[in-house]
């Protein structure tokens, strides 16, 4: 991708984070850049254009730092853990382009959106797919995967609203604590929990 | 509140959710109502009014059904529960009015942010208060609580993003494998977690 291009995307993710897909025009990303909005569209086709490569190249990176470690020969729980670090950083590494990539999606065009929510549900699948496989080898508690997935991936979502690069927790540390929480529960073990006597 | 106001905060919950506040004009919220424009500032001030309405009083439907709970005598996993419950079917009885206040709420003016910021801010409280107790009296793991409230909360909000009033599973039944999630964890129980000898 050349510099110009990255540039224009930058500031498209930047305005598109801000005030959203839908009440930002070819013309506000041409004044951030200052270029006229005709001189713009000799870089790109259209605003579409910009919103799909921003939200298809989200799906690259989250799917390249996560499969690996959902493929991998550790356990389930280690290997759970090492999805919520890759996840979380991520979202850390590029707020705004993760940000338009989880909210301004649906503004896509219905072929491009319907591409992205199949990235997306191959994207859960490695997650359902792990914590399948650790209820099965009985690593986790029986429960729905689907659900599971869907929980753990909001928590870890949520976290493109609030985290702030100079704030005092480092993205893997984020990441170990929602792991906990999710992995472990709130719950203190109980004294009967394992007990098999009546 | 007038016949006429709610229709214009519904129609403009609908509006706002689809397409986002910053895109959706006075004049399209006339529209959809079939009033012009000019008719409508008869019962509106202006656009941000609406979101302010819509927000401030979706806010005051969370409080109201999680603080009698938050504050009640149970244990403090049964409250978490409870809350849970609470949150969910706040977000499902009307997903457009919630989806506006989770994702719309920041295009407020200054004062009225803060405003909901602070409200945010005491609802998240309720949550950490019930952790941090749970953690005190032993029903709880140590964790942070702020994080463990964040990261609650967030998989929570997550399901205004994908529940349908028609699919298979009751507001209630998707809090509760959510609260079993971050309650219990996805871990089986440890043999050797409440084993005390070496």
């Amino acid at each position: 991708m050349d510099g110009r291009k990255r540039q224009i995307e930058d500031v498209a993710s930047t305005l598109f984070s801000e005030r959203g897909y839908s009440a930002t025009s070819v013309r506000d990303i041409a004044r951030a850049l200052d270029m006229q909005g005709g001189s713009l569209y000799a870089h790109i086709a259209s605003k579409e254009d910009v919103l799909w490569n921003i939200v298809s190249r989200a799906a690259e990176r989250f799917h390249a730092a996560v499969r690996p470690v959902a493929n991998g020969t550790e356990s389930a729980t280690e290997r759970l853990r090492g999805m919520a670090r890759a996840h979380v950083r991520v979202i850390t590494d590029d707020i705004e382009h993760a940000t338009v990539f989880l909210h301004e999606w649906r503004f896509l065009g219905p072929e491009r959106r319907a591409a992205i929510a199949r990235q997306r549900d191959a994207y859960e699948a490695y997650f359902r797919a792990v914590i399948a496989e650790g209820m099965c080898n009985g690593e986790f508690r029986r429960a729905d995967p689907k659900m599971a997935g869907l929980g753990i991936l909001s928590g870890l979502n949520g976290i493109a609203q609030w985290y702030r690069p100079d704030g005092s927790l480092a993205p893997d540390a984020i990441a170990d604590a929602f792991a906990a929480l999710f992995l472990r529960g709130l719950c203190a073990p109980q004294p009967d929990e394992t007990d098999e006597t009546p």
